[in-house]
């Protein structure tokens, strides 16, 4: 269907790369692998997400997936190292530290930057999945001097993938993953901190909303420090717009003005309905049923079999984790409309639920 | 079975104060409602919560349920009203402001403050269930002078709810909950913000981290600026120590001093190790296994029926919200020497899965 891609060269043979290369094949493309790990070759190939390109192959387009420090040289070498027509991208998580970096190579028109917003906290080949980019946004950040061969080209990369394109220019692109990934992670890593070392009898009071606010934090400090420290100005600049806000939360809290406080929690709340909802559609006001569960094998399925059998559509599920206790309480957020139904449905089949 | 405990009053027939009562008549307990608003007393009364409260009726415990500034006049008005030997409880997230307040009150050895870990977006008699606090932390706050019957009682109480009693001073209760409740919902509400009028095109970017993040800067502003105004002295001590530790991470991002923010960023990692982990039990390691499923009705009940029958236990789940694509993503977390097994069951039965 889409084998005139090809052939795909794949830099970087780790999670994301081999992801790439299995999307590829499983389309029909041929795809060539590079990595400087023989290891990673080889797992990669023995998946089939490709061969490992030789020195007469000319690739039509080469992906570069290598760790956000090593980008920009492997970018250059791959517009240096290809044929004519060969377009070149990558799929960092920072777009504009690269593209600076090779602001003077000559066939800087044939690169077309972009960034798959999919990932796993595992790592290498053998976590990769042909399913991974399967429904997510995947941002083309083409520049001035892109020509339109290229950033076509990377669009169908994004489609043989099965991901939505986001098109954004590269100083966009990072200001809103500054904004959307970037700071909410260290804002998560500074909640948590103040977790490490506190009494445990304290730690035992935890419910789900520090869970939730602290789930990211746990990502590899290695990593991030990378991908944080490589989009240093735009996340900066929030953070210190952070930092003041922060500062008037302080006051507020200090000086007793609950007026304050208040409007500062209301802005938080305005921005938590700004976050796109699910399909990208406004968002849906949802209701939570809980569910009283026996934590054993086989009493998910019985309730999941009740829940469809109400025809009730689930948006979101997740189990609250309780101390102390061998029965779990499972959330489940359904249209704010169905949820008496639910309820109801669920009460005739024995089950014990609380809004 | 502790019909001993009562007749149990309870002050304020809203969501926690009825869902108490409600657990309370479950074991046969004579509950006495009262509340400010009839129209809430009837629906309390209607739902089987109790019975409106009479002159001559003498609890032998109240409960107070009232939001945090009418606390310590609630507090007051119940241990001048009611027997000499009537115990009095509440249920307010704060605790030192409140005896504080009590401090010179006469009888405040009958009186035990406490506080349930559990709520729901919703307000009001309506809302309320017997299950609301099923196998949840419910702290236990004695001061000084607080009788050693009126601890027992509270104790009780947390039993026939069927929650978890946690033991702490008041004092650190308050530093507990600034810990693990007031300043994640500040931080929470904060990255929220910087969510408020930012480019649809920049948030088209939004992943499930984010959406993590801010999940709880959702609740109500009102009732959270009494809460962390309540608790002011414990929340600005800490939210000072976050503000120091975020201009640590605004400078080791502008310097480019990756050592820095890595480390900075290790803390936090640190920090979600501290969390309890199910069960109460130390934190078990868990992987996440990713399966593509159809979003209709029906099929999460397949998906969890195939789970049933690979015997692998459960630990969490979630549906990743995907734009632009009608079909979800299903993570499900496993201990993490079963993924493999999780994985190999799904996929013989045609599910689409990665890790």
């Amino acid at each position: 269907m889409n084998a005139e891609l090809g052939p795909v060269e794949v830099v970087g043979a780790g999670l994301i790369g081999t992801s790439i290369a299995l999307a590829c094949r499983r389309a029909g493309i041929d795809v060539l692998l590079t990595d400087t790990s023989p290891e990673h070759l080889r797992t990669a190939s023995g998946l089939g997400a490709g061969r490992a390109k030789q020195p007469e192959d000319v690739p039509a387009l080469v992906v570069v997936a290598v760790p956000p420090d090593h980008l920009a040289t492997a970018i250059a070498a791959a517009l240096d190292g290809a044929g004519d027509d060969t377009i070149v991208t990558d799929v960092g998580s920072v777009k504009s530290a690269p593209l600076d970096a090779l602001a003077a190579h000559p066939h800087l028109a044939r690169y077309v930057g972009s960034h798959p917003m999919a990932g796993s906290e595992r790592s290498g080949p053998l976590a990769a999945s042909a399913d991974l980019f399967t429904g997510r946004p995947w941002a083309i950040t083409p520049h001035a001097s892109s020509r339109q061969a290229a950033v076509r080209a990377v669009a169908s990369l994004v489609e043989v993938c099965g991901a939505v394109p986001v098109r954004l220019t590269p100083e966009e692109h990072d200001l809103a993953v500054a904004r959307t990934s970037h700071v909410p992670h260290l804002m998560s890593a500074l909640v948590a901190g103040t977790l490490a070392g506190a009494a445990p009898d304290h730690l035992a009071l935890t419910g789900q909303g520090v869970r939730d606010v602290t789930r990211v934090a746990g990502g590899d400090p290695t990593l991030y420090s990378q991908i944080i420290g490589g989009n240093s100005a735009a996340v900066a600049g929030l953070l210190r717009e952070v930092r003041d806000r922060l500062d008037l939360v302080l006051e507020a809290v200090t000086d007793g003005d609950r007026v304050g406080l208040e409007s500062l929690l209301a802005h938080g709340v305005a921005g938590t309905r700004a976050i796109p909802g699910k399909h990208g559609g406004p968002v849906q006001a949802v209701a939570a049923v809980h569910v009283a569960v026996p934590d054993h094998p086989g009493e998910l399925a019985r309730l999941f079999a009740d829940v469809g059998a109400s025809g009730v559509n689930i948006e979101d599920v997740r189990i609250d984790h309780d101390p102390g206790r061998p029965v779990g309480l499972v959330e489940l957020d359904v249209a704010e409309g169905r949820a008496v139904e639910l309820v109801a449905a669920l009460e005739s089949k024995g089950w014990v639920t609380h809004r």
